[in-house]
C-alpha cells in the first residue's frame, strides 16, 4: 500500500525428511475468462531473465497501446533454530509466457524453506516506454534489498493512516461491523486518488465484469465517501477525470445529432470515449450526464472548493447543460418540455417518457450551471470573459434557456398526490407489490423474460427515490414518506446499487428497522453472495454505497452552507456507531448512541456544527 | 420453371483463328458473405468425376443437415454452315471443392463453339440421401437426351400458363408496366407452392440478407397475391406451413412465460424456431402473431373453404389468441384491458404502449376465434368436441374471455377526433411533417442515430393505416380520410412494406395522384434503387404489396361475403389497366380505363360480382 509499483510474496514450508522444489514465476499468458477465442489482450514482448533469482516480463496491451513491466528478485532460504542458509537458485528457464527460477532443498526436521518474491511493476502511465523494464528492477531490488519485515511494517502504517480517518466502529452486531469493514478496506484497495486518468470500476479489480471501466456509479456513490474519508484531492481526481474527457463527451454528443458543444458523456469508459455497445444503454440511459453535474456540486458543497468551478467545473456545467437543452422538447400537448426515449437508473425499463428523475436532474443541472455562471460573471468577470470566449457562449439566449427550460420541465406527478410519477404511463401498469411474487420468480431478471420484465411494474433501483435523496432539500418529509412507502413495495433491489438508497432514506424517515434491513442486505451483499453472482467480483461502487448508509443513513450526515450536520439514529441491534469525516482540514469524530449523537474536533481549526439541528462550536481538539 | 430440380446454362462463343478453351464446373465452395470467419454454411462431401461430360458434388448444411446433389452432364460442340460436330472433352480435374470439365477447339471464321450443361440438384427434402446422387444425374441425363430446344419449349410453355393467369397490363405508361411484370416475374420465380414447408423469404433467392427465412410479410402481404394469382392449394400451403410450426409456437411462448397452449409464433424462421436474436423485435413486435389469423380468415374470406377452419384453422387462431389472452392486462388507471411493452410494425419505436394496431389486432384474433368457435360448435359439434379435448378447452371460461376481452380493450384515439394514435404519448411528440425534414437528413436510418429516430414523430410505415387497410369496412370513409391525412404526412417510407398500403388507401379515397406516387416507389423500389440497397438482394415480399396496390388499390378487389366486388380507378398517366383474378375456379378479366370497370368470365361456372356498387351476373365465358 506504500508503493502502488510494488508487489511482494513469501512463502515458508515445512516439510521434515522431504526434497522441496520450488519455481516462482511471472506469467506473461494471462487472458480474460470472457475473451472471444481466448484472444489475448496484450502482446508478450520479453520474457527473460536477468542476474541471479531474476527475471522479467513484459508486455504491451494490443487496443490502447499500454506497455507493462513486470520484474521480480526472488530470494530463499532454510531457516531452522540455528539460523539461515542462502539458497542459490538451482536452474531459470523462459519457456512461452513463462519465467522461472527454481530453488531445491532437503528439509530435514525444524527446517523452513522460506521464499521471498519482490516484483516492480510500471507501465507506461508513468514511465516512458524504454526505461519500463529498468524501473521495475529498481523497484524490484530496492525492495529485496530493504527486507520483508521493513516492508510489512511501511505497508501496515500505509493502511493504519488510512484506517485512522476510515474507519467505522459498530459496536454490538459483529455482522454489521465486518461487513463495514469489508467495504472499507476494498474500496481503498482500489482507488488510491493519486492519478487523474483512472477512475473506479464497478468490480474494481476484484472481476473482469464491465472490464475495469467506469460508470456513473463513480460520481453518484463513490464521491461522498472519497471526500470523507481522505484528503481532498483524491475526490478532486475524479472529477478532474471527466473534465479531461470533456472533448470526447462533446464528440460523442456530435455523432448523436447534437452541437454547439453539447457534452454527453459515455455510459461505459476507459479513456473517454464510449464503451459499451447497447442502444438502449449508450443512446437513453442520459441520466448519467446529470450525474457529473451533480458530482460537481457535491464536491463544491462539501470543499467550499469555488476555484475549481473556475479552472475546471463549469466548462463539464457547460457541456451537460447544453445537451439537455438540446435534447428536451416542446410538447404542445403538455404546454411543457418533455423528456422522450430515455432509460433511468431503473433499468428495468426500457425507452420510457419522461422518466421523474431524469426530467427533475435534467432541470437541475440547466439550473446549476445558471447560478455557477452567474456567480463568475459577477465575482470573476474575467474568468466569465474568458469562458464565454473559449466556449463561444451567447449569453442572452444561454441564460434564458437555462432559464425558462427548468421552469417548464415536465415532471410526472400522480393527480392529487405528492406521489411523483417514475415515467409517463406508470399508473396503467398492473398495480402488485414484491410481496404477490412467489418465491421461486425471484430474481426476476434470472427467472422471468425481459419483455415481462418491462412491462411488470417491479422495480430494479428506485429512480424516484434516488432522485428524492440527492435533492433532499427540495422536497417536504411528507412528500418524501409517501414515495418511499410508494416506490419501496415495488422494488426488487436487483441492482447492487438499490439498498442502500433505502437504508438511507429509511433512516431519515425515522424507520430504522427498515434502515438497518437495508443496510445488511447492502454492506453483505457479497460477503453472505446475495446474489450469486460473487464470482464475478465484488461490488466495489455499491460499497461506497454502503458506505454512505452508514455516515449520511445512521450518522445523519449531511452539508448544509458549507456547514457539517449530524443526526444520528442507529437500529436496535447496534450500541454504538462511531466514525470520522475528513471535512476542510479538519478530522471529525462522530458518536452515535442511544444517547445522542456526539461530534468531536480531533484535528483543525475550530468550527461550527450541527447536532440534532442545534449549533455546536467545535473550538479544540479532543484526543 | 417446368422442372425445380433442373438447371440449363446454354454458351456459344464464336472467336477466329483463335484456340478456345471452356472448362465448365460445379463449385461446392461457395460462402456467405456475411458469414463470421468466411466459416461454410454446409460440408462437402464429394467433389467427383464420372463418365463423359460429368461430374457431380455433394454437400451437406451443417446445422439443419441438409443434404444436397447438384450433378451435371455437359456437351460441347462446334457449329458452322455445315452442321455440327461434337467435341469430347480435353481433360477432367476436380480440384478442392471445384469439379471441372475441359474443352478445347480451333474456331475458325463462322465457327461457334456451343456448350450446354445440365444440372439436376436434388436434396433430402425430397430424396432419400443415399440416392441424392443418382436422382441428380437422373435429371441430367434425361435433360441431356431431351436436348436443349426441347426444354427451352416446356420452360416456356411453364412460365406462358402463370403469366396467362398472372399477367397485368397497363397500357401508356411504360415505367408501370415494366415495374409491374418485373415484380410478378420474381414473386413466381421464388414461391411454386409446391411444398409446404417451404416459404417466402423477403429478399427470395436475391440476396443473402435475411437469411432466407421468412416474416409475418408472407402472411400479411404475400397471401393475397398467390389467392389471386394461382390455384387455391398455392396460398393454402403457406398457411399448412405455419399449422405446422404450432407446436412450436406454443414452445416459443412457454418459454416467455406463457401457458396453456398460448402459441407466439416466431418473427423470423426456417422450421418454427425464432431465429432473431434482438429481444425488442422477438419479444416485443408481436404484432406478427395476429397476421397468423388475418392470414386464415383472408384465405377462407377468399376461398370459402371453411373445411379448412376446422382441419388446420382453428388450432392455429386457438393459440394466437390463448397468447393474446395472456398478454393483455387490466389497467384500473384506464378502465380497460391494456397491451404494454410492444413494438408495432412501425419499427421506428420500441417498447411503446397500446400501440393502435396491436391493440385493435389483438381484439379482433379474439372475436374471430370466438366466431369460428362458435360455427364449429353449432355446425360441427363432432369436431369441436373432439378440438376442445385435444387442446384442453374450457369453454364458458374461453369464450367468457373472448367476449369481453375485444369489448374492454383500449383503443388510443386523439379526443375529439377520429384519429386513431399510434401508441400512448403520440402527441407528446414535436408534432413536425415529411416537409420539415431537410434533403441531406434522409433516409434518417442513414443520418440519423436511433434514439433520434425513435423519439422523433418519423414513421417507417404506418401501423394505424395498415391496421385500417386490414379492416376498412369497420371505419367509417371519414376515418379512413382523417388518418391518412394525419399519418401520411409523417411518414418516410423506410420500410419497403409502407408505399403500398399508402396507394391502396390513396386508390380508396380517389386521392389517384398520391396513389400513383406511391405505387411508382413501391413498384420500381428494387428497378430503380431508390433506397441504394439493392446490392442486399431485391424486396420479394414488397413485390406482393405493389400487386395489392394495382388490383386492390386501381383494381378496387375486394371480396365481400363470398363475392368479389371491383370499384376500379386509374390514375391520369394509365390508358388501361387489365389483369386477370382465380376466384373460386373461376378466372375473371378485369379492364380498367376512364370509361369505368368491366368484368368478365374468362373460366368457370356462372357467378355474381359487384361492380362499382352494382351487382352483375356473369353467365358465359367472354374469351
Amino acid at each position: 500500500m506504500q508503493n502502488p509499483e510494488l508487489g511482494c510474496l513469501r512463502y515458508s514450508i515445512g516439510a521434515a525428511g522431504q526434497r522441496v522444489e520450488l519455481t516462482p514465476y511471472l506469467d506473461a499468458g494471462v487472458t480474460n475468462a470472457d475473451s472471444n477465442w481466448n484472444d489475448a489482450f496484450w502482446s508478450i514482448h520479453d520474457v527473460e531473465h536477468r542476474g541471479p533469482g531474476q527475471a522479467y516480463v513484459r508486455t504491451e496491451t494490443n487496443k490502447t497501446q499500454f506497455g507493462a513491466a513486470f520484474a521480480m528478485t526472488t530470494h530463499a532460504h532454510v531457516a531452522d533454530e540455528s539460523g539461515k542458509r542462502e539458497l542459490a537458485q538451482a536452474s531459470a528457464k523462459s519457456e512461452g509466457a513463462l519465467a522461472g527460477i527454481k530453488f531445491e532443498a532437503e528439509l530435514s526436521q525444524g527446517q523452513t524453506l522460506i521464499l521471498e518474491k519482490y516484483v516492480g511493476i510500471c507501465t507506461t502511465l508513468q514511465h516512458e516506454a524504454e526505461h519500463l523494464v529498468k524501473a521495475a528492477f529498481a523497484h524490484s531490488e530496492l525492495a529485496a534489498s530493504t527486507g520483508w519485515e521493513s516492508l510489512v511494517v511501511s505497508h501496515v502504517d500505509a493502511w493504519s493512516q488510512i484506517w485512522s480517518q476510515a474507519d467505522i466502529e459498530i459496536t454490538g452486531d459483529v455482522a454489521s461491523q465486518q461487513a463495514i469493514r469489508f467495504n472499507i478496506f476494498h474500496l481503498n484497495q482500489t482507488y488510491r486518488g493519486d492519478d487523474a486518468r483512472l477512475n473506479i470500476g464497478p468490480k474494481g479489480f476484484t472481476g473482469e465484469k464491465y472490464g475495469g471501466a467506469s460508470y456513473w456509479d463513480t460520481e453518484a456513490y463513490c464521491i461522498p465517501f472519497y471526500l470523507a474519508g481522505h484528503p481532498e484531492h483524491v475526490a478532486r481526481q475524479l472529477l478532474v477525470y471527466r473534465f479531461n474527457h470533456l472533448e470526447k463527451a462533446i464528440e460523442n454528443a456530435e455523432k448523436l445529432g447534437f452541437s454547439d458543444g453539447a457534452a454527453l458523456y459515455p455510459m461505459v469508459t476507459m479513456n473517454g470515449e464510449e464503451c459499451h455497445n447497447e442502444w438502449e444503454i449508450t443512446f437513453e440511459e442520459i441520466h448519467r450526464n446529470g450525474a457529473m453535474s451533480y458530482a460537481i456540486w457535491n464536491y463544491v458543497n462539501y470543499t467550499g472548493d469555488r476555484d475549481y468551478l473556475r479552472t475546471h467545473g463549469f466548462a463539464v456545467l457547460l457541456g451537460v447543460a447544453r445537451f439537455w437543452q438540446q435534447r428536451v422538447q416542446w410538447s404542445e400537448n403538455k404546454g411543457s418540455y418533455v423528456i422522450l426515449g430515455v432509460t433511468g437508473p431503473n433499468e428495468y425499463e426500457n425507452n420510457v417518457n419522461n422518466n421523474w428523475y431524469t426530467n427533475y436532474l435534467a432541470a437541475w443541472c440547466m439550473r446549476y450551471a445558471l447560478e455557477v455562471a452567474k456567480w463568475l460573471k459577477t465575482e470573476h468577470p474575467g474568468d466569465w470573459s474568458g469562458l464565454t470566449s473559449a466556449y463561444s457562449i451567447d449569453e442572452p439566449s444561454t441564460f434564458k434557456a437555462w432559464d425558462t427550460i427548468p421552469n417548464l420541465m415536465y415532471l410526472p406527478q400522480l393527480e392529487g398526490t405528492e406521489v411523483r410519477l417514475q415515467q409517463d404511463g406508470f399508473m396503467d401498469k398492473e398495480q402488485l407489490s414484491v410481496d404477490d411474487l412467489k418465491a421461486d420468480q425471484r430474481p426476476i431478471n434470472q427467472k422471468w423474460s425481459w419483455d415481462r420484465i418491462l412491462r411488470s411494474i417491479f422495480i430494479k433501483q428506485a429512480d424516484v427515490l434516488q432522485g428524492l435523496y440527492f435533492f433532499w432539500d427540495d422536497f417536504s418529509l411528507k412528500t418524501h414518506e409517501v414515495n418511499y412507502d410508494f416506490y419501496e413495495p415495488k422494488t426488487v433491489h436487483e441492482s447492487s446499487l438499490s439498498p442502500c438508497v433505502h437504508s438511507i432514506i429509511a433512516s431519515r424517515l425515522d424507520r430504522m428497522d427498515d434502515a438497518y434491513k437495508h443496510y445488511l442486505r447492502t454492506s453483505r451483499l457479497d460477503l453472505d453472495d446475495y446474489n450469486k453472482e460473487v464470482h464475478e467480483g465484488l461490488h466495489i461502487t455499491s460499497m461506497a454505497g454502503t458506505w454512505l448508509s452508514v455516515v449520511e443513513g445512521f450518522g445523519g450526515f449531511k452539508v448544509k452552507e458549507g456547514k457539517p450536520c449530524f443526526n444520528g439514529k442507529i437500529p436496535h441491534a447496534w450500541q454504538r456507531l462511531q466514525f470520522r469525516i475528513n471535512f476542510r482540514n479538519r478530522l471529525l469524530a462522530v458518536v452515535v448512541s442511544e444517547d445522542g449523537t456526539e461530534v468531536n474536533l480531533v484535528k483543525g481549526k475550530p468550527i461550527e456544527v450541527e447536532v440534532n439541528g442545534q449549533a455546536v462550536q467545535l473550538d479544540t481538539p479532543s484526543h
